[in-house]
């Protein structure tokens, strides 16, 4: 942990009590002088740091910036995802720099964020919209111990925490729709990119890319997105603190992935089928040059989408394109 | 295709009738003293292209030697794998190098060999032992329409036409042992490694990595590998001039993802059985750390195994090491 991650921990350990500038200079190893200069540069970041000349530091707010030592200190220890966290201004997409770690063997749970991408995309490769300031762009690097055929359950328990993420800190009713995206009133406020390296019956990595419009207003939509796309600031008419937002995320997804990993797939899975817009509905999918419609009954135990269609056959659909029909 | 692809296509085309320097010269828009030129470049790589004053030039013999522009004039045109070819003398691993021509957008069909690697790798990661001038090393570059699930067709596949171009080329009776090995006489001479970049439902590359222990003496193995490895020359008992060897894999391994592509996978799948070890036998295959016991019965359109367990239950079986029982 860098100081500053430690210095933001500490205040925020600390809440309403100051925490002296000997005892920091003393925790970190170095002068009361250069503690001093590191809540000054915290500071000018926009951390509101109150220092009275007998109490000391205290931690009155912080600005809403993505900032990986804060993350980090928000976060504590002892979790995978979130283990490591690098903030980009700008990057093309941010899956591309995790794919990219994942090559060259990094450690699964780091994150990385970006302010902004240049080439943000979504599913298939569309084009995914990622304004600086506006959402959250980050993508997380795992390593599961799935066969490729199962990876659609890191979609799964992904969808089933940013969907609890955000009802959590917004109290806004999320809805998932399968596979990927998180709604809300029925407009898709989420989505989520998984990739992964592979071979024929072993992922070598994952990348899980998540993008939240989270203060978007109606005017930053394209015009033919309207309909179809929204934000938290949106539906809340108010916006959200986004570092705020971005740790309760991680800590859902963190908590996700160790029941997946613990082997407790189906609970995450029948909390997903609790929020689902898509089980229990008449449906069309489109999967590539396919058209499958039919009833979707539940997720299999691979994370599979299990459609009764009107033959009376059971198909396994592992992605898609979902239009929910009267 | 360069000048000198076009200078030895045409001298193959020829066969034993000289082609002219004036012919050439015509043809390719040059001088007959540039023509001159590149048939001594040529000379001094080791093809033997006999000159007569008046008749033109013959090519008498090549020499064993990867040369990219050789393998794409004796190739032709209007196939997909061999599309382009990159010959390296020494690199990683040719899988490592096709996996950046992926990301890079390149067009499938590109075929990179190396004549020695210092990185081979087999399945999960283990060393593949890559000498120079020993072996075939090559690597191609696939975008198949298919699903992470229905990689496995590839293998069977590049199998079956690795298996096919062996038993063309040496007469030998190579066996295919599920789900990517290539066996004479139950010993090993060829590896398939299948990696791919994919989203869930959606392959967006596949590495195919070929590895053929062509010219192995006994000596070259490690000692622990000499029981279950082998190679075409130990087998023959004379050495096999891997450029051919080369091109008849490529127009083997194009022609069976022309069948796959088409639709065919079924009439793969049957010639793929018919020259199996694996079918019809007791087998055990380890997993990861599952272990599974039983019949193997046949394949499934994916490309999986199925096996008849003690208990009566078809496991369906993605990947893993096979072993065959008594």
């Amino acid at each position: 942990m860098t100081v500053d991650a430690q210095i933001l921990r500490a205040l925020r350990q600390a809440g309403e009590a100051p925490v002296s500038g000997a005892d920091f200079a003393e925790k970190l190893g170095i002068t009361r002088a250069a503690v001093w200069a590191r809540i000054e540069d915290l500071r000018k970041l926009g951390y509101d740091i109150h220092a009275s000349p007998h109490g000391g530091y205290r931690l009155r707010s912080a600005p809403d910036l993505l900032h990986a030592d804060d993350l980090l200190a928000v976060l504590g220890l002892g979790h995978i995802i979130g283990r490591d966290i690098q903030v980009f201004q700008e990057t093309t997409s941010t899956n591309d720099v995790v794919d990219k770690l994942g090559r060259d063997g990094v450690k699964e749970g780091v994150v990385v964020f970006a302010d902004s991408q240049t080439k943000g995309r979504g599913r298939l490769g569309r084009h995914w919209i990622s304004p600086g300031g506006k959402g959250l762009w980050f993508s997380i690097l795992l390593r599961p111990p799935l066969s490729p055929q199962s990876a659609t359950q890191i979609t799964v328990a992904a969808a089933t925490a940013v969907a609890r993420a955000i009802r959590h800190k917004t109290r806004l009713p999320s809805e998932i729709k399968w596979p990927n995206d998180i709604l809300v009133r029925r407009k898709k406020v989420c989505g989520i990119l998984t990739e992964m390296s592979a071979e024929l019956d072993k992922i070598k990595y994952v990348v899980l890319g998540i993008g939240v419009d989270v203060n978007f207003n109606e005017s930053d939509f394209p015009v033919d997105l309207r309909s179809i796309a929204t934000s938290l600031k949106v539906e809340l008419d108010h916006s959200v603190h986004r570092a705020e937002l971005a740790a309760e995320l991680l800590r859902e997804l963190d908590a996700d992935y160790h029941r997946l990993l613990g082997g407790k797939f189906e609970a995450v899975a029948d909390e997903w089928e609790q929020h689902c817009t898509t089980i229990g509905h008449h449906v069309e999918i489109a999967a590539g040059s396919r058209k499958i419609e039919g009833h979707a009954e539940s997720l299999d135990s691979e994370g599979a989408l299990l459609v009764r269609t009107q033959h009376g056959r059971l198909e396994r659909i592992i992605g898609g394109d979902v239009t929910l029909r009267a």
